[in-house]
C-alpha cells in the first residue's frame, strides 16, 4: 500500500511500484497504463499524483505518452543495439511464452497487461511483500527446514572427499552413488531402472530440456498437456518446436484429441504429469495410461513423464513409466520441492537405448553437474531421512490443504478440480489475468489460469498454492477485490 | 596392451577393448573394423584369436559381419523403439558433430573410424589408462590442489549459511556476492561490467548455450571460428543453427571472409576465443579486435567472447569485450581450468538490454544455478587466493610447455602455430584421424585435427595439451605410430 508516512512522497512510491513492475515485466511492454483518474480512484490518491508519477516513469524512459490514448510500457530492449527491433520483440516474447504470441495472433505487442511465465517464476524468487505468495510454485522455505541436511553435507565436505569431488570434471553421467540410490528408489516405485539408465541434471527443469532437445528437432511437433505448467510451452517454444496442446481431464489426457494430431502430424513426444498435474492436481488414471501407452505403441512417439510431484504422490499413484518399464517413456524428478530448491538436483531415467543420446545433450549444455550436492542428496535419500520428511510433509500438506479449501470455499471461490496435492485449481468468476493485477497493487502474487494455456485466451481460473494462502486475510482482500473487478 | 597374464583370454581382452570403444563410440557406427590380418598384425595375436573376438562382438550385437566387405560397428540405437531409424542415426550424428554430417554429406554414417566430439569430452572424464591424456582439455587434478578451496567451502556450509543458501530458488542471475566480485575482477581487465549484467551459468559451457539460446532462432546464421572447439560447433548444429565457419588466422578472424558472410548471409552472432584460441593457442591483435567491432557495428551482429583461458592469460591480452565496452559483445568465462571443473560455475557479462533474455533462457534451461559453490567461489576470488594461485600455474605451464615443445620437436613433429597457452596445434605429417585410433591401442586418447574444423575433411594437425605430454615415452611411441602410419 502507499503510504503518507513513508520517506518518499507518494508519487515516489506509485512511481516505483509501477518501475518495479515494468523492469520485472508484470507489467509487459506495450501494456496501457490505467487512467489517470481510474488510477487516482485505485490508489486513493489525488489526479496530481498521478500525473506526476507517470511524468517520472516517462523521464526513465520506462513509459511512452501516445497522444489521446494515455501511457504505455515502453519495449526496454528497442534502446539497445537490435536494429531489427520487431524480431527482438518477437524473440522476448517466444521466450516468455507462446501464449503471449498465440494471443496476438501477428507478434505485435499484447494490448492488456498479462503477467507472464517467466514474471511468475521470477515472483516465486524474490518476494515483492511479506505475503505468502498465492501464486508461488514451491513449499515456504521453513516448510523445507531439516537438520539432516547440514549432516549429509558436512560429510561430503570434507577436505579429502571435496577434492575427490571437485577436481575432476565427474562422471557425465552424475555422482555414482546418487544414481545407485535413485535406482533403489524408482524400484520402490515400480520402475525398473538400472543406475545407467538414470542422469542427473540441474533439476528436473533440466532434464525436461535435455529430453526435448535430444527427441525433437526445431520444427518437430509436440503433444502439451493443457493446461499444463507454461513454462514447458515457453521452452519447446523457445527451441523452435509446434506445441499441440492435449486438454487434461481428471482421468488422463483427451485421448481422442491425441489420436487426431497422430494421424494428422505424427507427433513425437507427449509431455505429461501423471501424478499431481499442474496445475489441476489431477492423478492419472489406470485405464487412460494404459490407452496412452497404447497409442504411443502404435504411433510410435516417447513420453515423457514429469513426476516433480513424486515426494508428496502416494506411492501407489499410477504412472506411466511404470506400466510401460521404461521402453519408450522417460521418467524425469527432482527434489526443489521436497529438500533444498537451491541444489538444483533432477535426474531423469530413460530406455536404455535413447541413454547415450541423452548424455550427449547434457554435455553439449553443462558438460557435467556438481557431484558435491548430488553425494549430499545421496546420503539424505540413503539413510531414510528425506522419506521420513516428505511422510510428515504430505501430512501437513493435508492440514494445510483442509484449511486452505475451506477459506477457499467461505471466500465465495469453488474448486474446478478436486482439491488434491500442492496446487488449488480454482474458479473465481472473473477474468483472472485482470485480477491478478489488481491482486498486485495490494502484495499479492497470483497465478492467473490463462498462464496454464497454450493459447491465451480470457480465463477465469486461477492456481493456488495450498501452503501459502492459509491467511484469512488473504481471502478477504481476494473476496473485495473480485467484487470490484465483476 | 593385450597380455597373457591376465585373468582373461587374449580373445576376451581383444573383444572387450574393441566393445569398450563402440559403447564409448570412439568406434562409432558405421566403422569398418581393421581385417583379422591388419588386427592380427597389429595386436601381435594369432588370426584365430581375432575372429573369435570379432565372433563375441558380432554374438553381443555389437558388430555385424557384411558378406565379402569384413566387420562393421552397428548402431546400437537401432534395436530400440525408434522405427524411424535413420533419423535417429541422424539425430545421433548430429549431437556429435557437425563434422560427420558435413563429411558424409547425406547424413548417412561415416566410413572411416573417426573420434567424435563428445567421445573425445567422455575421453576427458573416464581415464582410458593411467597414461596422462594428450587430447585431454584440462589440467590433470593434481595441478588444481589448493588448501583454500576447502576452507572457502567450510565458510559456506555452517548450518546457517547452509539453510539459507539452500532452502529457496535463490536469484534467478546468481549469488549476489560472487557477482559482485566478478564486477571487480572484470574492471580489473577492463571490461566495465556492473553486477546486474552479471549472470553465473553452470559452467562457460551454459553461458554459451545460453548465448545461442537467447540470440539465435533454429536457422540462423551464425559464424565460428575455425579450427575451433568442436563442441561448439555440435551445439550450434544440434539446435538448427546454421554454422559459418571462419578462418583463424595468427592475428584474428579471417576479416574477408567474415565480410562475405555478413554480405551473403546476415549472420547474428560471432563466436570467439580471442585469447589463446583453442586449439591453436593465438591471441588476437588489437587492429584485429578494432575490425571484427567495426564489422559486427556496420551488419549488426553480436559477438560471444569465449574467455575460458582467462586465467593463464596475460592481463594485458586485447580482448573484444574491452575494446567494445560490452555494447555488442557478450562476455563468457568459468573456473573449471583454474580450480574446480565440477563445481561448474561459469558466467556471462552482457549489454543490458540483453539481459533480460537472457535470464529468460537460463530460467528455462535450469531455473538458477547452485548458490552454495558461488559463494565458496567468491570468497575464493575475494581474498586473492585464486589470483595466487593463477600465477603459480602460469608458471608451472610456462615450464610443462617448454619441455612439451622440446619433445615433440625431438620426435619429429612440429608446430603450426607458436606454443602458448594450455594446447599446442601439432602438425604430425599424417592423417591424425587414423593416428588417433592407432594410439588408442596404445593407451593414449588423441584429439586429431579434423575434430576442430566444422567441414570434416583429413587433417595432419593434432591437439595436444601441454601438461599432459611431459612424459618421454609417449613421443616414443607417437614417433614410432606415426612412422608405421605413413
Amino acid at each position: 500500500m502507499l503510504t503518507r508516512s513513508s520517506n518518499h512522497t507518494l508519487t515516489e512510491q506509485l512511481a516505483e511500484r509501477f518501475a518495479e513492475r515494468i523492469r520485472s515485466r508484470l507489467l509487459p511492454a506495450g501494456t496501457r497504463l490505467p487512467s489517470v483518474r481510474e488510477c487516482a480512484r485505485q490508489q486513493g490518491v489525488s489526479a496530481y499524483t498521478v500525473v506526476a508519477a507517470y511524468d517520472q516513469l516517462q523521464a526513465q524512459g520506462l513509459v511512452e505518452a501516445r497522444s489521446q490514448r494515455g501511457f504505455f510500457v515502453r519495449d526496454f530492449v528497442q534502446n539497445g543495439v537490435q536494429a531489427q527491433e520487431g524480431q527482438a520483440q518477437a524473440a522476448i516474447q517466444n521466450v516468455a511464452g507462446v501464449a503471449l504470441r498465440a494471443a496476438t495472433g501477428t507478434g505485435s505487442l499484447p494490448s492488456g497487461s498479462r503477467i507472464n511465465a517467466t514474471a511468475l517464476i521470477r515472483g516465486m524468487f524474490h518476494q515483492a511483500s511479506t505475503h505468502p505468495q498465492p501464486g508461488a510454485g514451491v513449499f515456504p522455505s521453513d516448510w523445507l527446514e531439516t537438520g539432516f541436511m547440514a549432516a549429509a553435507v558436512r560429510k561430503v565436505t570434507g577436505s579429502r572427499a571435496l577434492q575427490e569431488g571437485s577436481l575432476q570434471y565427474g562422471d557425465p553421467m552424475g555422482d555414482p552413488g546418487l544414481r545407485q540410490v535413485l535406482a533403489r528408489k524408482l524400484a520402490g516405485l515400480g520402475i525398473p531402472a538400472r543406475a545407467g539408465q538414470i542422469m542427473t541434471t540441474v533439476g528436473a527443469t533440466h532434464a525436461l530440456d535435455i529430453v526435448s532437445r535430444t527427441l525433437l528437432r526445431p520444427g518437430d511437433p509436440v503433444m502439451v498437456e493443457e493446461p499444463g505448467w507454461s513454462v514447458e510451452f515457453a521452452r519447446l517454444d523457445a527451441l523452435g518446436m509446434r506445441i499441440l496442446p492435449v486438454p487434461r481431464h481428471a482421468d488422463g489426457p483427451d485421448l481422442a484429441v491425441m489420436a487426431r494430431y497422430c494421424e494428422a502430424h505424427a507427433p513425437k513426444l507427449f509431455v505429461s504429469v501423471s501424478v499431481f498435474h499442474n496445475p489441476t492436481g489431477y492423478c492419472l488414471s489406470p485405464g487412460s495410461a494404459h490407452q496412452v501407452l497404447q497409442l504411443a505403441q502404435q504411433h510410435n512417439f516417447h513420453v515423457v513423464e514429469d513426476d516433480t510431484y513424486s515426494h508428496i504422490a502416494p506411492e501407489h499413484a499410477t504412472r506411466l513409466t511404470v506400466l510401460d518399464g521404461l521402453r519408450r517413456t522417460i521418467y524425469v524428478s527432482g527434489f526443489a520441492k521436497i529438500l533444498a530448491p537451491n541444489w538444483r538436483v533432477g535426474y531423469l531415467a530413460a530406455p536404455p537405448d535413447l541413454v547415450e543420446r541423452l548424455l550427449d545433450t547434457k554435455l553439449l549444455s553443462t558438460l557435467t553437474t556438481p557431484s558435491i550436492l548430488e553425494k549430499a542428496l545421496a546420503l539424505c535419500i540413503d539413510q531414510g531421512q528425506l522419506r521420513r520428511h516428505a511422510a510428515r510433509m504430505r501430512l501437513r500438506l493435508a492440514q494445510a490443504r483442509a484449511r486452505s479449501v475451506q477459506l477457499a470455499l467461505e471466500a465465495g471461490c469453488s474448486f474446478a478440480a478436486e482439491p488434491a496435492g500442492l496446487f488449488g485449481w480454482v474458479e473465481t468468476g472473473v477474468d483472472t489475468d485482470v485480477l491478478a493485477q489488481r491482486m498486485l497493487d495490494e502484495g499479492y502474487l497470483l497465478a492467473p489460469g490463462a498462464l496454464f494455456h497454450a493459447s491465451r485466451q480470457p480465463c477465469t481460473l486461477m492456481r493456488i498454492n495450498f501452503t501459502t494462502t492459509q491467511d484469512a486475510a488473504f481471502w478477504r482482500v481476494l473476496q473485495r477485490v473480485v467484487a470490484q473487478s465483476r
